[in-house]
């Protein structure tokens, strides 16, 4: 099997022929989800099933399959990678995830992490030594409050300063009003320190809200965010690095179900470190070990390889161990985890001192001693130099710059703008009507397209029905818009709106010459029908 | 504490006293994330704090924990929920979630499930049984062939078809192609049994394309889909129930990490009922008792519950229980489940003969022996008589209709359309600038919003920036478009375009009269800065 994924179960089976049955069984279930005696033709045999590499002992009554799918049936998309990794055997005992590597073709689909350790480091200016990180909390403090402890820390020397993961658009602490006052407390540190500070906000929210935070973070001056993956979906978080250019700062919230059984779940280093990396975190948080949580230090190693190791062309990822670090560790730490790291301090911070600025030179003293820092200027966000092309490009390769200004010719078309036919393909009825493209075919980033159409006397468009809507605007003739079976006369500069799922048509009946309207469409769309 | 959400934990515990301490650490973790002797104000200790209810054992070194948290601090949404309940904690052992209970305030902030089991029953015109139900496989298969198999069972009589759950848009089996044809199969099978099977497609996709597939679907006539909740995220799930007039089915693929460490996880109920539910799954699939999985019979009664029974007003979901049901078990199963339920069918069913017509029929004859059978005409999709009010609003209670036309009057009005001042609060300056909202304020369920400006000589909008992007179509005079810097005339049919985060200002600097333009804008979008 070319093109393969190649994936590691460990099985807790009592012999070796019981593992190969239960590889095989995995191989069937998390593909054509079907017993191993049923009947396929062969080319389902070959080219869905997945393939036995080999099963080996690797302790007692403990055995390690690695299994080949093809990449192919991931449909090179994030959730259903998980499904074929996870979705069915996660309700089965005795399987643990503990592997997988993907081949470049598939991980091409994959834009990563935008920043990666190099460009938090930019945004920072730090390099050469660990990052000091901290969370604002506790929940029910007001945003005045959190923004003095983002000065006392960013004052103090701290470099990243984040939400704690349970801080939402809450009632007595909104987040637009947060995020405001902790940029403007980072930043006034910085004109103090003259080193940069980032704040990331947490962006936990419904869908469509959390864009519109992501939107706000951006443009307030925040060059990255907090969010939970596992909570708003991971491919939420592929998404939103696609769209935004943005630092991506991921929590473990909720992911702690893989960890607890000893024979089942997904290992940190696969879940954490691979699978959240190639979403496109930038930072990813996890309990240390030592701290109040519990992953062993063989576990913490294995997820800072998978993060900064080799991943395709994907950026690599900071490794950001939170709990169980305090100044008697440092040492210890610096020795383990090396500079490419973000000690995430909470506790042991705070409780150095009531001055958390003082504590926060004294861990930054403590971490100096160990690395040779260096400092240059810090990069500006990304956001600062967006253009069009970079927000809201769904394609990571495909770039065309839109135009800022098209004017009109009196011949209704406009400079740079090629009249087309009306519609290609399709079995849709229609006749003498014309297509100009304004807005929606260059990456505008908007969430909608501008066409302009033109009937001809005696044309008409396709009678058709959809659910997106059509927003027209006349600007040329006279003309009618049939809709749901009722008729409207459309003069220049008459705005109409066509309801999801009305049957309509565009004609124009008259010897006034051509009728012309602007139509305003979703970007992202479904297929006009037969009525 | 009012308004209060009641969370149930089993703590593993060695004593009352231990299993108290944990409680409160517990109240502190998932609120205020700090350890419980931190000093915190009366405010946050009484209004974030969770309160502890009561510990009582139920079991050698097994304790019951009732932490009542504030509803506010969820925000109301699904994804905070989540991390109230179990973010953290998730990471902890000897922590299983067991129960949950909402006040109604919370609740109503859900819309829950669109059709209910009421509902479905009535997209399938039968009553007083279990409905059968099955998957189409395998992967590999072409839309043709599972076309076939989807019109068999529906010829012998099957209620519900879905498309395996690991079926999404294949290189192979194109998410479109299988849609119509298996659309066209039970439609036919319709014609010949004047029964109606519902088809569910599987829609795992990633961000963006899931909510075109399921337009896709609703628009060639499928009532319902199959989802991932767990994989795509259950605030998808629920914001996917709201915009469209859709059926859903839940899978629970991923959610097995839950399951399987006895101390440790949420129970199926809490996760697969409660929560499911809540996100609006109208038919949540699980592994039933006997199958190759392993739920208990306990395990799926309180599930069952946790579906059908009261959770404020929202509408009961159906239990579709799957694998370990076989021709020989169906008595015990109708006893135990009652009508009320999916049986949803797979190996046994294509297993008992090589026509799965004929098995449909005698599962079907074997499940009317136990109930008393009512059919009546099948109700029409909700799609079929959608309005836009129903497709894309976001609020469950706030509908205004639309206008399909909206004549244009020569003083630059249009009809029902009231020009209010350009902007109200904020500092941003401007001068003589009136307002047309055209579309978007009356939940039009486009993505975009149609504005119509006008300037006066001598005006000038707002210099400003920001993430979304301007379409503006001059209609009306001469004005200037001024964009980081750079003047552009803009005369009437020009149409510009201004790209994220640049600056940019209108102004009408001549003596000619009014400049008008019209302005597209996302209909989500942020808020204007100053530069």
């Amino acid at each position: 099997m070319d093109n393969a994924i190649v994936v590691t179960y460990e099985l807790a089976c009592k012999d070796a022929e019981e593992a190969q049955m239960a590889a095989v069984a995995i191989a069937y279930e998390q593909t054509v989800e079907l017993p191993v005696d049923f009947p396929l033709n062969e080319e389902i045999t070959t080219r869905i099933i997945g393939v036995i590499r080999q099963v080996r002992q690797i302790g007692d009554g403990l055995y390690a399959a690695e299994i080949a799918y093809a990449a192919e049936i991931t449909g090179g998309q994030i959730p259903q990678l998980l499904n074929v990794l996870y979705g069915n055997i996660s309700i089965k005992n005795n399987i643990k995830l503990t592997g997988v590597e993907f081949p470049a073709q598939f991980l091409d689909n994959f834009k990563g992490p935008n920043y990666g350790i190099e460009g938090v480091r930019a945004l920072t200016g730090v390099y050469g030594r660990p990052l000091l990180a901290t969370a604002l909390k506790p929940m029910g403090a007001s945003p005045s409050e959190l923004a003095a402890i983002a000065y006392a820390f960013a004052a103090g020397g701290g470099d990243i300063v984040k939400d704690d993961h349970g801080l939402v658009d809450h009632s007595f602490c909104g987040f637009k009003d947060r995020v405001i006052r902790c940029i403007e407390a980072v930043e006034r540190a910085a004109d103090k320190t003259g080193r940069r500070c980032l704040y990331f906000p947490n962006v936990l929210a419904e869908v469509g809200v959390i864009e519109r935070q992501v939107e706000f973070a951006l443009s307030h001056g925040a060059p990255g965010i907090l969010i939970s993956p596992y909570i708003v979906g991971l491919d939420t978080v592929r998404s939103l690095a696609v769209r935004y250019p943005i630092a991506i700062m991921a929590h473990p919230a909720l992911t702690g179900t893989n960890f607890q059984a000893p024979r089942h779940g997904i290992t940190p280093s696969v879940l954490l470190g691979t699978l959240f990396r190639l979403a496109g975190a930038d930072i990813c948080v996890y309990p240390n070990v030592g701290g109040r949580f519990s992953f062993t230090l063989d576990e913490c190693s294995r997820l800072n390889k998978a993060l900064r190791g080799g991943l395709g062309g994907l950026r690599p990822s900071f490794p950001a161990p939170a709990g169980g670090m305090s100044l008697a560790n440092i040492a210890e730490m610096a020795a383990l985890y090396g500079p490419d790291t973000i000690y995430l301090i909470g506790g042991a911070l705070h409780g150095y001192d009531k001055d958390l600025s003082l504590g926060s030179r004294v861990f930054m003293d403590k971490i100096r001693g160990f690395f040779s820092e260096r400092v240059e200027t810090p990069a500006a966000n990304s956001n600062a130099a967006v253009s069009s092309c970079d927000i809201n490009a769904g394609s990571v390769n495909h770039v065309s710059v839109p135009k800022i200004h098209m004017a009109f010719n009196e011949d209704f078309r406009w400079d740079g703008v090629t009249p087309k036919v009306y519609k290609t393909g399709g079995q849709l009825d229609f006749k003498a009507v014309t297509r100009h493209e304004l807005i929606g075919t260059n990456e505008e980033g908007a969430d909608f397209d501008l066409r302009y159409f033109q009937i001809e006397e005696g044309g008409f468009s396709s009678l058709e029905k959809h659910v997106h809507v059509h927003v027209i605007i006349c600007v040329r003739g006279k003309g009618t818009l049939h809709c749901n079976g009722i008729a409207y006369t459309l003069r220049p500069l008459d705005v109409a709106y066509v309801p999801p799922l009305h049957v309509h048509q565009l004609s124009n009946d008259g010897k006034d010459g051509p009728f012309g309207f602007f139509c305003i469409v979703n970007h992202l769309r479904d297929k006009p029908l037969r009525p």
